[in-house]
């Protein structure tokens, strides 16, 4: 175990005072970094990086070399999981990742299993390698978050087969035939666990379940069908590993009508759209007397504002926060909140942006911590 | 002036009670209807039969034959205003609608002029003709609504150019040029009040607001942007004519996280998608004493279930509004709320489930009425 340089992202996702509001971009590895479209070049393709931890790892450290980011996450693919079930990813360019075999026919259910831990190896090989490469002086640079897809979130790609508006073919069989839907949940439960799981031991230090297509559920399907799964999966997961907590982390997109359900469930933060202030969600929290830490929540667009506009918006989000109640007596109202964009950051976006962003978060969270 | 033969639709916009739940479909002519498809192919194409008095008039009353509905709606589309703007409105088979002048430059915007409502009488002949469809034996069948997109949304399409995921020109004007989006949603405020009125002029008997495109906008900008705007449209609408009332129904898809900012603008009847349910909207406008009407809020994939099971989602929403408090003294629970769907009708629907969806909440909403 290497001391953590940096352990602010962690101390706010447990609730606990730090010097400033942390900050991680969803996506912050991607598309939208020159030295990352370089290191795709060489790969070859998006599968050929994903599954290679050399570049993983190469990939996942290039956004903490330009910015003063206070995490990293593993660079890698909410699809990787139904790949190692055997139904066949591809990415086509230009229209992004889908299955030869969906899940269209009973048949097809009946015969899914869980994912093979053995074929998701190269997800774990990069979670230590990253880890590794982490380590400056002795010492680790900030923490590596690992992630997976939410069982819903999945079985939509593995009924639809490719990415879709409205997930036509997995909301009707959830209607359906809400038995068939129930067997592809309960396997991806078993297999996001493990997954996650497997990522803790390889050195993940927190996790994150992205729900992205929760919020096209009518409510109550909501409840009962991602969100229950998710509760699943956050029960067998390990909340401690080597004496060290592991956070879990929860964003449904479109989600914060349900934040009073989603808090219900065990993770420690809910990461907010957004459509939500963090200060309504903050009350809303507290009233219901779950004072868990949020993530969020600036619109991935404004990035395409000028770096002065950026730093309004983004000391808009604190200034908001910074009227709301604190999480608990003796921290500061901006504690308990790890800062990050309401989606994943757009592969338009000037590189620059971010730079304003970070600037602007270290600045405006510090100077509002001091005025009270 | 003819004798409405059924008054529902109206009733339950104002709030009045009702011998059974009226109902209306979003997109309810339209290309699920074998009998709608067969009239395009005569117009030839989609502006061909938007265009064409005699034939919007045709399909208006296509789903009014098939089904026990209780409102008509003007056959059109939300692009017609940009259209008469200049902005060259053009259908590509497969892709949808765009303009060929979308407003991309500082100079575009300011050329942009209010819509000629003379360019739009087309619209305005086929509400006179439908409402004249409508009579039969000298009463008229059900009642005719009209409608516009909102400022904002129209705005999303003006700016872009055509349909997108996340409107990412439109919002970053919003955010890097505000001035410049308000010049359009001030353009676009004028010319919806002007177009809504032509069309109450010339018969319609509601108005409805299709806000598709607020729910992408962060908290607060949707409040500024295209919650403001459509208040400034209600505004300036005629609320009463000919001594009968004008209901307006105001819709943000994706919005019930605003509701009660929603209820503050004016509107008589707030539409919802699928996020909220009706129970939770009703308490919650009559905590902050706004007892607006509701309408909604059935996934309109429920339709690719099974009879039973659409009868079995409709009444599972009728039975949730039921348990909850009555709009005012003296009204049923279930009075002050017009069936819909959450979003337009799939137009991979079958006809039949909206055979079962009508007689479900026809027979449900009458037996739930009796129980109290």
């Amino acid at each position: 175990m290497s001391l953590l340089l940096n352990d602010r992202f962690l101390k706010a996702c447990l609730g606990e005072a730090v010097d400033q509001t942390p900050l991680w971009l969803m996506r912050q590895a991607g598309r939208y970094l020159p030295e990352y479209n370089a290191t795709r070049a060489r790969a070859g393709s998006f599968l050929g990086l994903a599954k290679n931890p050399a570049y993983a790892t190469e990939v996942t450290l290039q956004p903490l070399d330009r910015y003063p980011l206070d995490a990293a996450i593993l660079f890698s693919d909410i699809l990787t999981i139904p790949d190692a079930m055997g139904l066949g990813l591809k990415f086509t360019a230009g229209e992004g990742p889908s299955f030869e075999n969906p899940l269209r026919t009973e048949e097809a259910v009946k015969k899914l299993h869980v994912a093979d831990m053995g074929q998701l190896q190269y997800v774990f090989d990069a979670v230590t390698e990253i880890r590794k490469a982490l380590i400056q002086d002795g010492k680790q640079r900030v923490p590596l978050i690992g992630f997976s897809g939410s069982p819903w979130t999945l079985a939509c790609y593995m009924i639809d087969g490719s990415g879709s508006d409205d997930f036509r073919h997995a909301k009707t069989m959830m209607f359906t035939r809400p038995d068939l839907l129930q067997h592809i949940l309960d396997i991806n439960i078993e297999s996001v666990a493990s997954y996650l799981t497997e990522q803790v031991k390889a050195g993940a230090q927190a996790l994150m379940i992205f729900d992205t297509w929760g919020g096209l559920l009518p409510d109550g399907w909501y409840q009962r069908m991602s969100l229950a799964a998710m509760q699943k999966v956050i029960a067998l997961l390990p909340r401690e590993y080597e004496g060290q907590k592991i956070p879990v982390i929860m964003f449904t997109k479109g989600g914060a009508i349900w934040l009073n359900d989603m808090a219900q469930v065990g993770a420690d933060v809910i990461a907010l759209d957004w459509t939500m202030s963090l200060s309504r969600a903050r009350k809303q929290l507290l009233e219901i007397n779950k004072p868990l830490s949020l993530q969020g929540n600036l619109d991935p667009l404004i990035l395409f504002s000028e770096p002065k506009q950026i730093a309004k918006a983004a000391s808009a989000i604190l200034e908001d926060l910074a009227q709301a109640p604190a999480l608990k007596a003796g921290l500061h109202p901006l504690d308990g909140h790890i800062f990050n964009l309401g989606h994943g950051i757009s592969q338009f976006t000037p590189p620059d942006s971010v730079s304003a962003l970070a600037e602007s978060v270290i600045n405006s969270s510090r100077a509002l911590r001091l005025k009270q």
